[in-house]
């Protein structure tokens, strides 16, 4: 039996979404794996836009339940940090115990993000710590997002993969995506 | 034994975050109920940024696992979404099958926010989804949230309490937080 591996990340929302999850799926096959995703299963329309939203949750956490493993595109979308129903899902499959790697399209961490976020108005603290003019702190240890997705991952001895990606390819490139696929085909 | 809950938010950024985590400690023993959080074990230094990072990335994860429930703040966070680190720990807990509960303190839906993100350069494509001007659709499930953080809390029978807290107390204002208690509180 092949691994399953849970295909997360905001592709999902792309006009493209269905060729690039397709280009993942075929990726994801090429080393051996099965893939599973959001949109493999069709979800029948629900009376209110809300129930549809729930019955997609449960498919999704459902595939999850399934899986072996996750690689979750970390890539900024719509602002500075990764999507926050990916980071959801990371966190799921982490709390289970899985196989958990990462990828990112864009190579500054999230600190870099954060600081141009403020553009230039950030001062340490008396700590030295970096702190934007709203007073908030930007985390500053080397990854490329939160630490708790970061460290989630690198914790379970999984890879965090990073490429800098054309703007125009930033959800569809796949150059990560692949080394994250390379890295569990070659685990021990 | 009281119940152990893990407050979750990016509040742990703020110039005050202590004293917002000890307003939202004294709160929660005075439902009855024990408090843990990010911030309550010492972490000892550590040779690098990173290795620090995963040091906190591994207290937070055994706090979540002791812990029977989760209240996270999704209030936005620099951006028009929850704070990722947030929506991770939500999943770890979901994925756990403990008592999960959130709050926000904006009263727009992600859907209101998205748009306001996109400036009014939105339209509808041909299946009826709205979508930016990078061709990303936005999600219009009537939630405050990524379908994912908010339907894996209401599939749980937990609360998604939503309040208007004022600009200046966007995440200090314990109102919405203390909804979610009283629920947990009040569950049968």
């Amino acid at each position: 039996m092949p691994l399953k591996l849970y295909l997360a990340g905001p592709e999902v929302f792309l006009k493209d979404a269905r060729s690039v999850l397709d280009a993942k799926a075929q990726l994801t096959r090429a080393y051996g794996f099965e893939p599973v995703k959001p949109g493999d299963i069709f979800i029948a329309p629900a009376p209110t836009p809300r129930e549809f939203g729930l019955r997609i949750s449960s498919v999704d956490e459902h595939m999850m339940n399934s899986a072996d493993g996750i690689i979750a595109n970390l890539t900024p979308f719509r602002g500075i940090a990764a999507d926050v129903g990916t980071a959801f899902e990371l966190g799921y499959m982490c709390a289970q115990g899985k196989i958990a790697c990462a990828y990112t399209n864009v190579a500054d961490s999230h600190f870099d993000r954060a600081m141009r976020h403020y553009e230039g108005s950030v001062s340490k603290d008396e700590n030295g710590r970096w702190r934007g003019p709203d007073g908030i702190s930007i985390e500053d240890v080397e990854m490329i997002d939160n630490l708790m997705l970061h460290g989630g991952v690198v914790r379970r001895s999984g890879l965090v993969a990073v490429h800098a990606a054309a703007p125009d390819a930033l959800y569809s490139d796949l150059t990560a995506f692949e080394q994250c696929l390379k890295f569990i085909a070659e685990r021990p």
